[in-house]
């Protein structure tokens, strides 16, 4: 049965969770569609993640290409389409814990950059695992900085060949998933020489162990590189090539090719391959950052409406820790966060797929806006869902510590978006470049992307609020964000120009502003969040409620905002101290507001107990029981201990004499 | 040999490293000893920590009990006394990767709970490992609020023993160390029934498993809680108790007790058992969240002076990411908080010493100070800990995320700080208490503890900086932070007058207040935090430019401290926007000037290479070679694919032929 604390909350609701659940899913016959595959891949052995807390990375590995290979045949069954709606659910319940995903990043790599003759060859054998794919890129020595990549191949017109080199120990891939132990290929990038002219890095398929008995293929050293934070189930792996040749054809040649003289053409654009760089970055968002907030805040708030702990008043029951002002500010900002990401999710998708069609008609003038879309809100999505989902693992005391409760492996994955995909810091900075040049545009009167045209019309004012009811009015925060985020971005471009005029060159002036510029961006992208936050709320029809508390949300994703940055609101007095009294007063009402709804709100999500592996998050609230039952089952209690035998019997074996 | 990039670091320090080392250890001679137990530790393959990356849990369980045993073997050749300064560096070494600490804990609590004659019994045996305690105080649904514990102990008059049992899931003992594995015998906390009136929480010793066979005792279940986010070498346990009797001898009785017919006899004062777990939350900072901080430090540093990525101007060699400003302003204020900490710690000891002295005189005038003292440092300085511990580990990239680095493991485990010994923000809330009632009381003219003296001191007014280089003087920063917090303590006090005055009942009215009280008592600890550091400065005597080396770094702390809060100080005009500018600007430059010594000022840590256990963060600076290294020893290299012999095999067999 439910707990009784967690059925009370359920009936207080202010609004139909089936409602939400299908907004948020885009409508009721999607919400039916994704439950179904949901519960055809639960109800099936091969998808079980009962055992995952007590499993080693070998046996996570194992379970991992199992289910990879199954999926696959699965979905030739089901006839679903590659990345359809229905893998992509599955995707969500099976919290990425599946192999061979490098696999695919590999066949988008061949369709994308790869001559319709590669495709023709390539794409086939892969699609049926005929071959298993990786794609090496980092190297120990360098990640985010490709320039720097120090793999070699070097065109022999003799043979017709590229010869492979790794000619230092930093020169070693280093970190691509499939390739410790699974592949068989991989799409190696390497700094291109010809006639001992570089042509920098370009992209070649390489052979790297036998079809036949799978060992390394000759001058190829390549194994995994051992334990991580998480990503147990994925075999990272190390690369090193000594002279290994791969034929002419093997170079991934849409955009330029070594002809057999050893001429270099290149055609079409390089932008392209940004692009896809840049909509990997947002295709990641929903899947790595977004869903696991949300499963985090599932698991939370659940837990503190059933943990009851110390009393609010002397003589009463004890209280839910839920009903704790300095609980609901906690976990409440994060469900407020989780939503608004929900939200900025939908339109950067529909931005990248408008951005699609332009580029398929040959216009790229969108791209530079949509790199720094990408960049920015990359940075921005995943270290709010990071700390986010940190937050809610120490809401939850000892219990959210141990691993059964689901939240340490949620974070120990999710901290890992910081940093691939483009390490955050340096995603910020491509995006206040962008910013910066936009500013310096727009102060010279001329056009500048429809973004950050804010940055042109805002005129610093004073806030005209006057009651804290005055800060639940999106023209109002709106206003302050605005203002604040134009001035950081002026006052870092103010400062950039102060550093160059009194001589100092532009790159050492570039690095001295760069703390101020991150901050910078950082608040852009807030800015655009709570903007569109707030547009995505106008549009919801206010069926059952709907509306109301999407409202409520939106107004304390803003407010927290304020409360958590006050010297930024405050610095160019655009906000006083008489103001954040009310923002503050709001924002604690807002918290007190939201609390009431708040199960039902993580209810919404739509998880299955399966996929959220959570004793401390289920629907029914039995958090106890579950943790003692789940507990039973782990190998430190059903494997026996040596320990004793060898080091405290022969302590212990005189001690009964002496009692 | 050593990395050049390290080595030209190294050369150019301001200071003598040995001499900071000494500094820090209080003496060379102190040091002298410290490295010579470190030696005689790390020379001995049993404390070998070399495959604690590739371990299971049952593994690292063994491991570390192994260790313990063999450690006390060792104190006992070498003459060493418990817990004396042998003992404490080599818990610093081993990082607490060792067995049977709640034993410890067990004994004292004897120790300081029980009567002569039950001290006289029990802690020769437990000294010697003849029997091995745990101390069963936590349960499933109750942790710092011990009022709630729902075991209970009757007392049956007809056979003098008391009848112990957990009547709930709830009330199953849950998390203590030692006990799920290894323990006979326990410290078990249990609400006191006589004659059917509860006398409130108690310690009973129980005997919870066998001595011949170590099978549990009759009516005793008890296994393992199953996996952690970290301590897995740690046994912690759950125990349910059915009609278990004790002798009424084992109850502890120092303070109380139950005399044969019933009666319940109490004397002497309960205030000692909150000192002893107040100057245990003490005890705990340095090995659990100190060290943690300066091995993160370590490691995070020495490799940002090795790793070279991207360009500071084009045609430039790569740049040692250490040179970009954003690595600087993550990096350099961690280094800085680790050597705040490391002063207040030794002032905290020094208190706590203080406090035990005047306890040992019967004056327990201090006690309410020490314990706001001991809960709101743990807090603060958990918390810092924790956060600067990550900073490091995403400041390290890709790298970091690998267990070999180290930084995964110090994260996991450091985490758990803010939650045991008392959750943070219960303990914050405690420290906003006190300092409620230390306001009330100097508002109203009476005396208060030293530490809050300024809560009645302060007047508010502008600050008098007009040029940053006032920022970099004690007086002028000391101030701000002294009106801030006195800001922050009065509001709250006034809001929550506010609530009362208009009706709301105290209880309410305290919780509505609690996100601002939770913000004042933070900003009193890092007022005294500060204001410590400072001293301490103007105690270094000047040898080889400590002095001058610490005092940049006390300044860095302070004005990382406003850059970070700059609502905080803004807010009531204290300091305004033109000297945030100022402030913004000295802190930029501390970070460029603090960058030349930051090698050394890790080095001076004095950390061995085994005890980082980090392929990045060693003294050479050889971190893809060791990162090659290491990888290879993994398991995952070592113990086969079956994985491709099951499922990927199959796939591939044909596909040469289509090739």
């Amino acid at each position: 049965g439910v707990n009784p604390d967690l059925a009370s909350e359920r009936l207080a609701a202010s609004f139909s969770v089936e409602l939400l659940t299908a907004s948020l899913d885009g409508g009721a016959e999607r919400t039916r569609g994704r439950r179904a595959v949901v519960q055809a891949i639960e109800s099936d052995p091969v998808f079980s993640q009962e055992n995952q807390y007590f499993q080693s990375q070998n046996e996570k590995y194992e379970a991992a290409v199992r289910r990879a290979v199954y999926l696959q045949k699965k979905i030739r069954e089901m006839g679903w389409t590659q990345n359809g709606p229905e893998v992509q659910d599955i995707c969500r319940c099976l919290s990425g814990d599946i192999a061979l995903v490098l696999h695919r990043v590999f066949m988008r790599s061949i369709s994308v950059l790869g001559s319709d003759k590669q495709i023709a060859k390539w794409i086939p054998l892969a699609t049926d695992y005929q071959i298993i794919g990786s794609y090496a890129q980092t190297e120990l020595g360098h990640g985010t900085y490709l320039q720097g990549l120090e793999t070699t191949a070097v065109f022999d017109t003799a043979t017709q060949e590229f010869i492979l080199n790794t000619p230092k120990i930093s020169a070693m891939k280093w970190w691509p998933g499939d390739m410790g132990r699974s592949a068989t290929h991989t799409v190696v990038f390497a700094q291109l020489y010809v006639h001992r002219k570089c042509y920098g890095v370009h992209p070649f398929i390489l052979q790297i162990r036998s079809l036949e008995d799978h060992s390394p293929r000759p001058g190829v050293t390549v194994g995994d590189i051992g334990p991580k934070m998480n990503f147990q189930h994925t075999d990272n792996g190390f690369l090193l090539l000594q002279n290994v040749r791969v034929p002419r054809e093997n170079m991934l040649s849409k955009f330029c090719e070594v002809q057999p003289d050893g001429t270099y053409v290149r055609w079409g654009s390089q932008k392209i391959n940004y692009f896809t760089m840049t909509s990997v970055r947002i295709s990641i968002l929903s899947e790595e950052a977004i869903v696991p907030l949300m499963k985090a805040c599932t698991i939370a708030i659940r837990y503190s409406a059933v943990r009851r702990q110390s009393k609010l008043k002397p003589g009463e029951q004890e209280a839910k820790i839920l009903d704790y002002q300095t609980q609901q500010q906690k976990l409440l900002p994060q469900l407020a966060t989780a939503y608004a990401f929900h939200f900025i999710n939908t339109y950067l998708h529909e931005l990248f797929n408008k951005g699609y069609q332009d580029i398929q008609a040959k216009n790229f003038d969108s791209l530079p806006e949509l790199h720094a879309f990408s960049s920015g809100f990359k940075a921005l999505i995943t270290q709010h869902c990071t700390s986010g989902v940190e937050i809610c693992l120490r809401a939850c005391g000892g219990h959210g510590y141990s691993l059964l409760s689901g939240l340490p492996s949620l974070y120990t994955r999710i901290i890992a978006s910081c940093i691939y995909e483009g390490e955050n810091t340096v995603l910020l900075l491509q995006t206040a470049r962008f910013l910066i040049k936009c500013f310096m545009a727009a102060s010279a009167g001329q056009p500048v992307p429809p973004s950050v045209t804010y940055l042109s019309s805002v005129k610093s004012g004073k806030c005209p609020a006057k009651d804290k009811s005055d800060f639940l009015r999106p023209e109002i925060y709106l206003k302050a964000y605005e203002q604040m985020a134009v001035r950081l971005i002026s006052s870092s471009a103010t400062k950039l120009q102060h550093l160059i005029q009194s001589g100092v060159d532009k790159h050492n002036a570039w690095n001295q502003c760069t703390v101020q510029l991150e901050k910078a961006a950082k608040a852009h992208c807030h800015y655009i969040t709570v903007k569109n936050f707030v547009e995505a709320v106008e549009n919801l029809d206010n069926k059952a409620g709907i509306q109301k508390i999407m409202k409520h949300l939106c107004d304390l994703f803003a407010l927290h905002g304020i409360f958590s940055n006050v010297g930024d609101f405050l610095y160019d007095g655009h906000l006083t101290a008489a103001h954040m009294d009310l923002v503050t007063a709001s924002y604690l009402d807002l918290l007190a507001v939201i609390r009431k709804d708040a199960v039902p709100l993580v209810d919404a999500f739509d998880f299955t107990d399966k996929s959220l592996s959570s004793a401390l998050g289920s629907y029914d609230g039995q958090v106890y029981q579950r943790l003692y039952e789940w507990a039973q089952k782990s190998p430190t209690n059903q494997q026996g201990n040596p320990a004793y035998e060898k080091y405290l019997k022969p302590l212990l074996q005189n001690t009964l004499s002496k009692l």
